[in-house]
């Protein structure tokens, strides 16, 4: 039916088989082709070529049962659970959006297992940085059910996408047992996808307390690799003390640090402080600017600083007892003749070194306490929720967004991409629209959350808001309105931003397209076979053309942010991504007139509806034949590719 | 050969039989009595009763193998090592304590898995708080060699105390694998065994940094169960910023504190600063004294606050909108009644209650974050050490003692005895003096400490402190000698204290009786066949009568601070113990006379040497008819236990 050899196989990235070939990379050999039950020749892998790659490393494990790390029930089930396919699709809501046509930031609404599976191919080694403010899993929260097949019909029956007779899911509390298990088990398959989309030089950071930060630690671990281990960090959460607590007053939290990949990370400094730059000062009036005094000896004899310091008044000055000179006589006299040591004002002073602060690191460290004078406090935080949305208590325990942008300070670049898959009320969404603002970057975000009800007795409920995701939708509008207005009342612009203050939304749903919703494990066999009898029209009859098109972009690895043409071809609709080398025409007719068209515009690829052809085949093998006549090599567009959905 | 029931074994605390005793007093039914291969009737554990005694929370176990926890190469091994009794002793070291006889305080020297073991007797339940601050595992460390079935021969090598050909150890480093495993295997008996000797209402704080944290968090959780976890307080040892680190400048590493039941244990106040006092005036002159202005009205709206409260001098306050009065009509009468509402200078501005100072918590609760301004950083501790040590640098990363202080001020009350069983440089002990000082308290300490050699190259053996427990020893004794000057430049003191600035120094060494190390597991059978034809003298050679008694006071369980009277009696040395109830003879040569007066004095027991008696049997059988006729309650002495060593 059709030429085209890597085929839009309507799931997301097979990870099993993306890790056979990452291995298979580095050991060539530990691949073979082996008989199965049914005599079919099958790849496999065979473990003692691997073991004997591996030598002495391997001898221990067979040998001992016992080894170094976490476990918990259910561990090795959620290892089948992230290879599990997802046939889902995210749908594009332009109407909850800001700027839809031209913004690149994101928010997905869903359940992050099965959006972060959707994500793989898009954004395989694209993000720099993730930040997460996960359940802390303190007996009083919404924990995501690990029923493990079922992730999908579970979250439309939660988000009452489906008829259902209205499923509650409950907290997860301290009391019932399972209590360590079912977080291990909710995080352990997001963390592990999460780490996937990661940069080489990306770098997550996690914010936990202490109810699950070792358990957290273990995690990160065994996904991220000990040794990408970058910092545990501590947040000042709280500056007052509660005196009716019964032990400690909890004044803080923390935020895990692990990189993809230490040897590729980077880290910016921080700007340097006013205060750290009044330290400099010219009594001089040296030219080469403001400078500070610096000892030109440290602790410890040495035979080599038996010299004297002379000073231009003559003055002669010897090293200290038990110290010595920090530099050589020679380099000592060169510094003197390049007027970079002081003797004081009136040259008879100890000298000392100048040095200057244009040749001063021009940045800071980041330390691993962070204060909230510096980051905000969960007060700071709740100020700020406050500010957007009228006084309201609108969100419980939300994050300062000078926190985050702490974060993006040291780990981001400016045209960095941002995920943050339990957005909550969306304060990273926040803080990277206003460090752009501050700082005139183009980072961009992707913001993914469960639509979690609110309780019918919160303010946020009684205001209209009935779920998280639409706190978190109505913050980014709130802060772009804000932001806006702010630049119109700046005299120095124009009131108009080439800053991305959009975003987009996207929305977790089922398949659009029958048959692939079909392949999904979740799926029943008679389900399927009633299906494939109604296989005419394969098309969800409520799917719009561009909850199909949104949905090809993604199983087929293309990104959701990028620009869509919209042309016409033959009087029939036909979209072009990615500078047309990708097109699609999910019309319901199509004619010999638009391949024809489709064909003279050369894209690598060409999409459209099986059942456009409206049962005529002769037409299907014409369209086959034009599209394959462009593969002949014989003129310049060397390949279409032509599928049928 | 003799009436006793409860014989001293020459062994430490036989573990298995004391859980064994603890589950039998909970579930009595699940013991019974099984013939063993010999055909011996034995106590068994009837694991089915128990499983039945568990119900449900058995069934979960049985059928996955998968369980939540962490595992490591050997864990099953320690638990054996645990359970293992020590043969060892310690002997007491006169010439390097100081108050020998009157101190309550002790510096034991030697491998504190010995050490623990040989106090579970003892101090069994004793012990109000422990500070450790074992190694952090950073890969440049000691980490004592976990071969599990010769830990006190490795002990003696190590410390030279037998002739070996110098064993080295080495640096435990990342590199050569096991290395979580090799410091989990070293941390958890000791631990265990630490739990031990925790009171009910105790408590244990164990400095640690990011290297381990997740691994000790995880022990502990298993050691001392999850639920009494307190706080992983987060110390600020650092204020300064390395700017030549790679990603976050470390600036804080942790104390974790856990219970050994969190409902026993309760934590002191913090004393209230002077900055905080002093938000408290007088402006009225209450003769109550101070107060502080609390607002009368909380945010909120309220049916019931729509009255108004109405001044002296006739003004008349409602309450803000959106708010409600946080007293009801009828009170706030009664407060105005009590002069409790004050209304300004002028009697006509808005009501506030007055807080009396006299009336608040008269302390603070700790917070969980302890900055270097309160407790000290690494730099005050270095300049602490410097201070005693003529500005030596003789120890590496020693802790302030005020950080010390401050977990003593919350956990302990002024009589408790305070364990840091990795003492090294001292500083607990220092911390202990010092708060006694401050307080007028009596906390006692007990340090416990391997001579772990100093490098050859450091200041600290260059100034003769060959290792760690020297360095430990000389720091008490310059913490005591400052104090006890400082106290003779007091006017109002006459130079001298009743506090206890002393400490008796106890060194970890092989039992002076052989028959006794015979019974170690690690003292191999012809060894033991060996010594059992040198029965005739079971005495070391070398043993002198103070060792034997303090090896026989440990072994018994007795303290080895209390007060030991030394008595003649028929001639012969006679050692009282516990006001008498316990005495021993350790001469060489026994006598009638001697049996007859120690009968007169009737203590509960009575020990002897088996080779004082010289051979002479007639002399051993009339001793125990001397001691028995006291057990015919005829007369008042109703028992004397009479054992033979």
């Amino acid at each position: 039916m059709t030429n085209n050899t890597q085929k839009i196989d309507g799931l997301t990235l097979d990870l099993a088989q993306a890790n056979k070939n990452k291995l298979k990379q580095l050991f060539p050999s530990v691949f073979t082709e082996i008989k199965n039950d049914k005599g079919e020749l099958v790849e496999s892998l065979d473990f003692d070529k691997l073991k004997a790659e591996l030598g002495k490393f391997t001898e221990s494990f067979e040998n001992h049962r016992e080894r170094y790390g976490m476990d918990w029930p259910g561990k090795k089930e959620v290892l089948k659970l992230i290879q599990e396919k997802s046939a889902a699709t995210l749908k594009p809501i332009r109407d909850e959006s800001v700027n839809f046509e031209s913004t690149e930031n994101l928010f997905i609404e869903g359940d992050n297992l099965e959006v972060l599976k959707l994500l793989q191919k898009s954004y395989y080694n694209k993000i720099k940085m993730i930040y997460i403010d996960p359940p802390y899993n303190t007996g009083k929260e919404f924990i995501y059910p690990d029923n493990f097949s079922e992730s999908l019909d579970t979250y439309l029956e939660y988000a009452g996408l489906v008829d259902s007779t209205g499923k509650r899911f409950a907290t997860n509390t301290a009391n019932e047992g399972r209590f360590h298990t079912k977080w291990l088990n909710m995080m352990y398959p997001r963390l592990y996808l999460a780490r996937n989309l990661l940069r080489d030089d990306g770098v997550i950071f996690i914010s936990i307390d202490d109810n699950e930060v070792s358990n957290l630690r273990k995690l990160c671990d065994e996904i991220f690799g000990e040794e990408n281990f970058i910092e545990q960090v501590v947040w000042e959460k709280m500056y007052t003390v509660k005196n009716d607590t019964t032990f400690i007053s909890r004044s803080h939290e923390y935020v895990l640090i692990y990189a993809k990949t230490l040897a590729s990370l980077k880290f910016a400094l921080l700007p340097r402080t006013d205060e750290m730059n009044a330290r400099y000062s010219n009594p001089d009036n040296d030219i080469r600017g403001v400078w500070k005094s610096v000892p030109m000896y440290a602790k410890g004899e040495s035979k080599s600083s038996n010299f004297s310091i002379v000073s231009h008044t003559g003055k002669s000055f010897s090293v200290p007892a038990n110290s010595h000179w920090r530099y050589s006589q020679e380099n000592i006299e060169n510094l003197i003749n390049e007027k970079r040591i002081y003797f004081g004002k009136d040259g008879n002073s100890q000298p000392n070194l100048k040095r200057f602060l244009t040749e001063v690191q021009q940045g800071l460290k980041p330390r691993s306490m962070w204060f909230h004078e510096d980051v905000g406090s969960n007060d700071t935080a709740n100020r700020e929720m406050k500010g957007l949305f009228n006084d309201l208590i609108i969100f419980d325990f939300p994050k300062p967004s000078t926190l985050i942008i702490k974060m993006l300070q040291v780990a981001t670049s400016k045209d960095s991409i941002c995920l943050d898959f339990f957005a909550g009320s969306a304060t990273t969404a926040h803080a990277v629209l206003d460090l752009n603002n501050q700082d005139g970057g183009n980072r961009k975000f992707i913001m993914v959350q469960l639509p979690e009800k609110a309780p019918e007795d919160s303010e946020a409920y009684k205001a209209g808001y009935t779920n998280i995701a639409d706190i978190g939708k109505e913050r980014i509008r709130r802060v772009i309105k804000k932001l806006n207005e702010d630049d119109k009342n700046k005299l120095d612009l124009d009131g108009t931003t080439k800053q991305d203050r959009g975003f987009k939304v996207l929305k977790l749903d089922k398949s659009n397209f029958k048959q692939w919703r079909a392949l999904s494990p979740e799926t029943p066999q008679d389900e399927i076979i009633k299906q494939m009898e109604l296989s005419l029209n394969k098309v969800e009859a409520k799917a719009t053309e561009e909850d199909m098109l949104y949905e090809i972009i993604i199983k087929a690895g293309l990104s959701p942010t990028q620009p869509i043409a919209k042309l016409e071809l033959a009087g029939t609709p036909v979209y072009a991504i990615e500078d047309g080398l990708f097109m699609a025409c999910l019309a319901p007719k199509v004619t010999q007139e638009l391949f024809d068209e489709v064909s003279a515009k050369k894209p690598a690829k060409f999409i459209c509806l099986d059942s456009a052809f409206e049962g005529n085949d002769k037409l299907k093998a014409n369209a086959l034949l034009t599209f394959e006549a462009r593969n002949t090599g014989k003129d310049d567009a060397s390949q279409i590719k032509f599928e049928v959905i």
